[in-house]
């Protein structure tokens, strides 16, 4: 069986990751996100293994000690983490996974494992940024300003990524996507004659 | 305005790349062939700079001295060649070049333009080539034997091309190199935000 890939996805808030990758994701049971592992505690509604593995700090540090995290952040206190051997499993079993995370995580997974395929979205411009940021209606002027600022700075990133998404219209971002994988899959060292 | 790409697409004779390249390029006036020059006399019916630039051997020798060839052969004592100032013509208006060439052609283009798309087409399998290269029905059994034995050589060369393709079938062939080329215009190279 062919093995999975390895897919990161990072963009700015407010930019549409969600959306596009819900659209390239819809349907196609050989796609999955990866479930992050969590120290916080978990909230009403949420399953573990489904949102997070919620797991208790001295196993997260024990996990980090054995080289188990394919990439880890520490943030307001608790840690955050993509258990690797999950992420193996759904490959090994010829299922690609998602892994939606901020830029400092994707250069971790991108150093850990070269042959991730790493998706950058990005805004039509910082201007249409803003409007969708503004556009949401439950933001403080002030915390749109600082959500805005933040982007300019992740989207300075880009070019570490393999790949470069604008995403002008949630169809042609996800026919996008759906094009990098087919030919993602077309690479040599991936076919056999 | 964007640069067109470089596209570099072998494979062996009978697999169908000539069938594939005309269903991808259709309608699609971004694509061109790429014209190659060559010191063999005309033939009726061919037009000059169409079906290639016929031009005389001292010429082609100067050209080949002043470096102006992305790759060139000699075969049956007349050069074939691909004058490089054309496509870099077509490149610079945005249109991406085709350039269906064999395999040691392919290599001087990759070693000079490591920007080139290369594109490797395989056969489903050796027993479906053989069928394909018969089945044309005017090829004696001895010349299909030796064709498919410089397939067998031909295909060990493809894992030096940046995709593989396997034509199962033209439309499937197609739409993968379209992927390719939507992918590779995704490239974070190629993109500014």
């Amino acid at each position: 069986m062919k093995q999975g890939r390895i897919i990161i996805v990072s963009g700015p808030s407010g930019v549409g990751k969600g959306t596009v990758l819900k659209e390239v994701m819809k349907d196609d049971p050989s796609l999955r996100f990866s479930v992050s592992a969590t120290t916080r505690a978990i909230r009403p509604g949420e399953i573990d293994g489904v949102h997070y593995f919620f797991i208790d700090k001295p196993r997260f540090e024990a996990m980090l000690q054995n080289n188990e995290m394919l990439e880890h952040a520490e943030y307001a206190g608790n840690y955050y983490g993509t258990p690797e051997k999950a992420v193996d499993e759904a490959l090994s079993q010829g299922i690609s996974v998602v892994l939606e995370i901020e830029v400092q995580g994707a250069l971790q997974v991108m150093r850990r494992r070269p042959d991730a395929i790493s998706i950058f979205i990005a805004p039509p411009s910082f201007e249409e940024l803003a409007r969708r940021l503004n556009g949401r209606g439950d933001t403080p002027p002030d915390v749109a300003a600082e959500r805005l600022r933040i982007a300019v700075e992740e989207c300075k990133n880009a070019p570490k990524y393999k790949y470069t998404i604008i995403n002008d219209t949630v169809s042609e971002a996800a026919a996008k996507i759906r094009a990098i994988l087919t030919a993602e899959a077309c690479r040599s060292e991936y076919t056999t004659i």
